[in-house]
């Protein structure tokens, strides 16, 4: 079983990490707005983004800063305005924050990483940040984790923070993380921000490669295709100060740090589906049986992100012929003479066969679900085996209702 | 300009076909429910079908059958049930339906085509197709298109028909068409049918090629993989009954053919997109620029078919940063520093930078769309330059509205 227990504390639970979170001014709703992380002293910084060809320039600036630098200090974080779609003069905005943010913490300007969320093709306001960020800085605290992750969100309801404690050779080492994200019809079609904080100590190659493993079991399986909002960033410290000897290869010991670092990512990613606009329940979906792991997850996927699955299941309707349907249409290879489909305990479909099943009972399961909404029960579990192969793999959504379609016909009007 | 001029009767239009629909009570709301089409002499036939995994019984009966013989008189279609993930059974059921109208017509049954739509994971309602038939085929008539048209239909709002004529050496020849399909959230999730009659005389290999043709400018515009339903299916028939030369290869006379038959194709598609569920208006993406035309459809398709785009035109709000955002996530490499963007003649994006516009106005042109829906001017078109190549394409979309929850979540229950 998992080898870490929950811990309090957010991206500030981890050793030598600091946060704050103000209402600058950036948003017209009056909301916190500005956030920042801060590891006392230089961290090693890895950097998952979106492969979108339209990317927004603290994207841009992230990746060319990290290519050249694998260390950091500080994370910045404006909402109210995307900052893409903006030009040269978005990139301008950006080096410009970095560059005050660096003045006001007293740090090099290169050791800043950014990131950016609200609506796309408006400038970040240039005045209103700047003139934040003493206010920002003096707030900033090792109890400034909340306040961070209420200061980047946009459409998100709950603020999104977890974090873990396990032991690495006989002593404590924590990983915090913080998300935002919620525009879930489609599931990567809004911002998702993920900031990890840890206090291991890992070489910049290994921990850019457990980042990228941990964010395709995780916040990949929350996207459609993984590649899709113009400013999707996972930025992930680890500062060495829980003194632990240094990871450097994998072994059991950086087998155990990336598991936590999974169950992290897993555990904010499921908040944001859960999360979905106007969404009532969270929707797992588990497929086994395909070729390999990135089959089963590219099913998973495809059946967590179809409209049509999602509005059944707002209707409460276990209409498992259109998760077959989205199955099939996965781009994946499978028999579907060998689909087996259940719906929580509820068997649908074996043998590619349809499955004689208490209607009534099934409905009851469905409404159950919504009903506990932000508790433990709030889960419709979708599984699906597609064959004899060993792959598996699991994604989440949400269902999608009326509310999805009002927050998004409104939401820059 | 087009070589071509509407004519009314739909599928009967072109020479040597009949058509019926009639309630045969496969449907619980009693409306028509079995459509019939029927080429008075052997037809060359073509057909294109879902790539789902999961696909109904009807397309493997006809995909297995044109693979055999390229010709077939009837076609026969039931709505209510899409004998989808039936498994053998549902198999067994569309032989039987097959057999039972060539029984009927007199015909062999080798010549009999089959298209189901409906709910997923229903067996046709058998007894009932059987007892329908005898009704079924003493209803055809040479205007009968309008009723087989209706029959087709679930939850489409209006039936979708078309019938064009040209002139090939001096006599005219028609084409027909007809189809139904409405759940365009995401385009392609839910049954596409599509039925052409032509009365040229074509050699199979080259109908088949010009269908394929056809279909990827136009069905497949209005779907996000061109593969998704399980019972997806186009099927066209030429019986030659025009007394034109035979068309065997590519030319000035096949190349006129084609260019009917797709914009006959395009009619439909477009109705499709208009109609879908609770939409408000026609979107068009017209994408230029692009290295080939392929990857300009694909631009294309991405934008009419993201969920964000489509809310904001709901909400009637000018929002180009979610075009540019779907643009980016394409899976198609452009420069976004050459990235046009125009809604309407509204100039929102140059050279990948924001450009001023009269909102009001734009949301003028937004709502004008909507309140002309049905009318000429129901179309609210975006289109985009992504670079210097040659490469176009069109896509056709709907908005997003609460009423297509409304409709999704009810559906079967």
């Amino acid at each position: 079983m998992a080898d870490w227990k929950e811990v309090p504390g957010g991206v500030t639970a981890p050793k030598g990490y600091k946060a704050a979170g103000i209402t600058a001014g950036l948003k017209p709703s009056g909301l916190p707005d500005l956030a920042l992380i801060v590891s006392d002293v230089e961290a090693i910084a890895a950097g998952v983004f979106t492969t979108s060809v339209v990317r927004a320039a603290c994207v841009d600036f992230c990746r060319d800063k990290l290519r050249e630098k694998h260390t950091a200090r500080a994370i910045l974080c404006n909402a109210g305005q995307a900052n893409a779609a903006t030009g040269e003069q978005g990139f301008i905005d950006a080096i410009e924050s970095a560059q005050a943010l660096s003045q006001a913490l007293g740090i090099q300007s290169d050791l800043v990483l950014l990131a950016s969320t609200g609506v796309i093709g408006q400038r970040i306001k240039m005045d209103i940040l700047k003139a934040g960020l003493p206010k920002l800085v003096s707030e900033l605290s090792d109890t400034g984790s909340d306040a961070a992750a209420k200061a980047i969100c946009t459409t998100d309801t709950v603020t999104k923070a977890i974090a873990l404690e396990t032991t690495i050779d006989g002593r404590p080492v924590r990983i915090g993380g913080m998300c935002k994200g919620a525009g879930m019809i489609h599931p990567n079609m809004a911002t998702m921000l993920g900031f990890v904080t840890c206090d291991a100590a890992v070489s910049p190659h290994l921990w850019q490669e457990m980042l990228g493993r941990a964010v395709d079991k995780s916040f990949n399986q929350i996207t459609v295709d993984g590649d899709t909002s113009t400013n999707d960033t996972v930025l992930a410290l680890a500062n060495g100060e829980s003194r632990t000897p240094a990871i450097t290869e994998m072994g059991a010991e950086a087998e155990k740090l990336e598991a936590m670092l999974t169950e992290v990512c897993i555990h904010l990613a499921k908040a944001i589906a859960r999360d979905g606009e106007g969404a009532t329940c969270l929707v797992e979906v588990q497929v086994s049986g395909a070729s390999d792991d990135a089959d089963a997850r590219k099913i998973a996927r495809t059946i967590a992100g179809s409209s049509l699955v999602k509005s059944a299941i707002f209707g409460r309707d276990p209409n498992w012929g259109r998760i077959a349907a989205a199955a099939g249409r996965a781009g994946v290879a499978f028999n579907q003479e060998e689909l087996q489909i259940k719906l929580g305990d509820f068997l649908m479909m074996e043998h590619g066969q349809p499955q004689p099943f208490d209607r009534t009972a099934a409905n009851a399961y469905l409404n159950q679900a919504a009903q506990g909404a932000y508790l433990k029960e709030d889960t419709v579990l979708i599984s699906l085996s597609v064959g004899s192969g060993a792959g598996a793999g699991t994604a989440w959504g949400c269902d999608l209702s009326y509310d999805y379609v009002k927050i998004n016909a409104e939401y820059t009007t």
